[in-house]
């Protein structure tokens, strides 16, 4: 199950939004947006402190190590 | 765009887990799992600190007034 939290952005630092919902704030990386954004816009957020799916451990060993390797090429 | 990261039950109490991968802990909570849950599983959790896409307002705005009842209703 995939969830996400239209959050406002109320600030911009860089590639880094401050991202307001519900009056929290969070900081999220802006790494991944295929468009430019400004203070006012809404990004969807996924709600990153809900587990809601067990993997098996085999799978979730062979996400991993193809995780790992996308991290790697990322800093290399 | 959904992303979700494997992560392994490192410690338990009640409705939170303690997750971990890439040697990053995080605290999660257990609320939406469909299934009781050990130490040693894996979870999926999402890639809370990314954002990926912009929302229009109009959409944003009434997704926040459903959720908005939705909390309203799960803390009366």
């Amino acid at each position: 199950m995939c969830m996400a939290i239209p959050s406002r952005i109320i600030a911009l630092d860089g590639e880094m939004a401050t991202v307001e919902a519900f009056g929290r704030t969070r900081t999220v990386s802006l790494m991944l947006m295929p468009e430019p954004v400004g203070i006012g816009d809404y990004l969807l957020i996924q709600a990153g402190n809900f587990a809601s799916e067990r993997v098996d451990h085999e799978r979730a060993l062979e996400t991993l190590a193809i995780l790992g390797e996308i991290v790697d090429h990322a800093e290399n």
